[in-house]
């Protein structure tokens, strides 16, 4: 397609981001282009937007970033066969070369050659984008897109939780952001007997209670390993680490009993110090470090819990801004008294 | 303790059972003795009664029967430790030595040199009954005597439901007595986005649809398993059978999809006829034979299950009679028309 | 390209083949062209040959039949990027789509729309052969065709042995034709404590030995079952099923121990009679359906074992014939006096 | 039983031990008395001798210590009935109640109220210990005690291992101590297809080497982390930790390829810093603590892994001495030149 588009993107390194009129993206071959309806905001949004450590090392300006969407695909490359133009998609984050070792051992979400969308590649806080037809999922015509876009996020939780066993097990989840918030319904919805979550936001501890969290925890005006340890005698079944901070996750493997299981999902900006030897060893931990969605059994269960209404996405949205107010969008989200923050381009 | 007791007793090869009065038993050094407040009717008890093929072969006349029971401990053995006079439990029936192979490697309830209570030992339909300390589950003083009694067949239930991955996948569940019933609570509770029932009986269909499923489907006027396979498209994630019934299980395997898991709780009065090739081996299909309650991991989660109310067991247990009135009990059993049924001596 | 070949053909129902030439395949634009190095019988190839009730159900004549081979890549389709002219390939012969539900969760070897090589597509009885790019599994040079060739069969013997718990463990494998064979070398190579091998054969019986079997039975003049559970006392740990023989599959079980793991690799002609309630149920047995390769990780696995020399192939290769010596060789197949035999076109 | 015996006991805080005659220890009801014939020195000794902040913290002096022995019964407690005066036993280290929350679940290795012989009881570096029965493991008669003592660290290996998918796998083991040492065998006994064996005393490299690591890699000349990741290009699939060292857990991770799981078995005198984003978030590795056996699942595979000699203890016992030289021998101990030492009392 010819012609110019508005995107949100990084032009200098330094805090913030421009509103800016760019030629809409061209197809490769396996290509499909998405008209963007709706796009949310992540925590690495916000890292770009902030241009941390991390961001400094890994972004390459200019460029456009954002990376969860759904719109219209309304143009498709040469040797596209799977999608069409006119189905309406949301986009999957991680783009899997699905020809390396891992890729062939059903590891696509830690491909060898993995690009993420938006971090590596032009992101989707624009009118349109680009990606190949393999990360394009298709979608119920009517799901609104303020809640297909977060299908990617929910994806997050539905493999972090689905990792460990929940049916009639007590759970710990450290981090209430949007992902912990999916990963509390989906633990009710998995028969967990009781769910702790913790952080250290009044906000996401009330909206923590409103997706369903049996105990709500201020870990800034308690201990909340203490807390869960005190309840439950000797510890809860699973902890799930959702915040990327060093405290929660020492506090979140105090707070797991023998024998228990840990799944990661929090990203952690530089080595965290831990007593392994009685987080883990002396306990019979399990551990797992968990990377993205599993390609696409995640999404096949992100489609039917929907369908089936074991989860609901209009408890994760919070906000909803015009593409144009992504100033705005990006203060409420450093403030941390939100849900999820969906852009309408 | 000294004295006699009433209890149901087979005293002769054949159809029914007698209302005897017999001494007490005596107990082991660590066995407990039990004043039973409830006791509840399981199908093997029906083939004690009924006296069939299998009952020939396995029950030594004169015999009490019964093995699903709870009531207070009134005596102690002088080595037993674990649990006191005054508890209110209820009996584990799988009496196991805690000593061979097999229970050494964590598998009591497949123990080498296994004892069924009220099959291979005196029973549960009585006043009294003795039982190790190892089989007494403590429960809460408030517990209902006639929901304590369930807690064993739900167990199987737990067991069976347990062993496979529910949260998000759909379920066959063929046989709707009690243990099927429970399975289809528990289904639910752990996020099967579809239960299917499938039994002969419009009562119990009725129990299947009251205790949860979404698709009651009856075998005598369709096929269930053409059925289940036009809705799901390519089949369920997980088929769980419970009747025992040839027919139910060749209908179960075929509406299982490729890559899916069966449980197999019921029991099989003579060899069966299978199309393993396409049932199981082109299929991909993994199939757990389910013995029992893993000692006492089950139990835990029973507790745990009931005590947050995923779990009612109050929509099982439809008819509760004297114990006097076995008779009568035993008819209704064999009539099918009823949940569980219960006993009070 | 251009030009005729030679094939064996199955031209009318009924026993025996033909050796004709026919046309050069045709590429599809994701498809290569493969000129056979070596192809290899397998126990399929012997009902289509002999035109027994499956094949008449299932094979579409005239139809060039085998599937297990190897070769040179000479040409290729004008969207092929994995492989290239030259590459010395062996054929994975499940033809997997990569697009339906199942391929999408991993599950590429139970495809929705699989098809099969030589069954439902023209097979490797040829001097040229045309697969997908998918299918074409680069080998190592120097790798010996008559080698290389039966790397898919013993991809169907990793992926039935590697799913069960072998270390430390006793096995039986019912079936001792090449597969059965593969199986014994890799159950010693991955901690076996002993193997028992069973057959009716007496010389597959001896290539079992050589093969590293620790024990062998000749089910034709001993009860097998009897066998093993006089020697282990309580079973083996691990039974292979790999005959397709139902009395095999019924000692297989009686073999097992329970809380025991099974593998059914073998197809049976017709549904089975199966004591089921004692075979799995009370033994609480976990019995798996296998079904083709893991696609690819079987064939990761394929090569690492290969290359470490855990496995020699060297042993279970016993014939080779020219493709034109085809009636000869089936005749052998028939006698069983054999282990894997090979054509060279 | 009546009278004295020599003990090595730990008398006053500090470096070192006395010999010491102390009264014969008084048995429990079901507990046994062990005439020790060979003891053996773990590296916790070693802590307790050397008495370091973890010894001052947690050993009650007086304290006769030392845990891996073998011996003959010689007396039994009056409600002993599973073991037998003339027994020939090697002993279980942690004595479980059996009775706990944990122990119910078959989780007695990490029993609730878990003690530890020689740590938190009397100890066996002595001529009699006193153990429950349940501790004492019976031997073949006519296993050299030299080797039947080392058992209890081979448990500890055998517990790593077969938590991990060893066969046609690579694995990287860091710290070639005596379970070290064990885990190299039977890694290679499992079928691996190569062994990388990582510490930094040259001596033990060459054991490391003689108990069949593929490449030994010295930790202090050379990155250990690089050289494995040169080698295996993508890392390898699974990662023993079994040194208790930061960097050695730090390298580990590295060397471990994405996707790949971890054992650690290695106790670490302190919190240690680790990048868990890069060394399990990312990576989706799988983590799993291991502590002492599991009761009795590892002993089993123990006995018959010795008995069908996939594993050779005489490759891991380096040096004899009498039980009054302790000395000497925990000055060898400490120079780390030297595999497991045993003392005879």
């Amino acid at each position: 397609m010819q012609g110019n588009m508005r995107a949100i993107c990084k032009t200098k390194a330094g805090l913030g981001a421009e509103l800016r009129e760019l030629p809409i993206p061209k197809l490769g071959p396996r290509d499909v282009l998405v008209k963007v309806k709706a796009c949310s905001i992540c925590g690495t949004d916000l890292h770009i937007y902030g241009w941390d450590e991390w961001a400094k090392a890994r972004i390459k300006i200019p460029m456009v970033f954002g990376h969860e969407f759904c719109g219209d695909i309304v143009e498709v490359g040469n040797l596209v066969s799977k999608v069409q133009a006119g189905d309406f998609v949301t986009g999957e984050t991680h783009i899997a070369d699905y020809n390396c070792w891992q890729c062939r051992i059903a590891n696509a979400h830690i491909c060898e050659n993995l690009k993420i969308l938006g971090v590596d590649t032009q992101g989707s806080y624009a009118e349109y984008v680009a990606i190949p037809e393999n990360n394009a999922i298709v979608n119920d015509k009517n799901m609104p897109p303020e809640l297909a876009s977060v299908q990617e996020p929910l994806g997050n939780a539905v493999h972090s939780v689905f990792s460990q066993e929940i049916a009639a097990n007590q759970v710990s989840i450290f981090g209430c952001g949007p992902i912990g918030l999916c990963a509390i319904q989906l633990c009710k919805a998995a028969g967990a007997t009781k769910v702790y979550a913790v952080d250290t936001n009044p906000y996401r501890l009330e909206m923590a209670k409103k997706n369903g969290a049996d105990i709500v925890i201020n870990a800034k005006t308690e201990n909340a390993a203490q807390h869960i340890l005190k309840e439950t005698k000797r510890g809860v079944d699973v902890f799930l680490e959702m915040s990327g901070n060093e405290k929660a996750l020492q506090q979140g493997f105090e707070s797991l009993r023998p024998g228990g299981s840990a799944a990661i999902l929090g990203v952690f900006g530089q080595p965290v110090t831990l007593d392994i030897t009685n987080a883990i060893v002396f306990k019979q931990a399990t551990v797992r470090g968990i990377n993205g969605r599993k390609l696409f059994d995640t999404w096949h269960k992100v489609k039917d819990l929907l369908a089936s209404k074991k989860v609901d996405l209009r408890k994760i949205v919070t906000h909803q801004f015009k593409l144009e107010e992504y100033e705005k969008a990006f203060e409420l989200m450093k403030s941390g008294n939100c849900g999820k923050v969906v852009l309408f381009p």
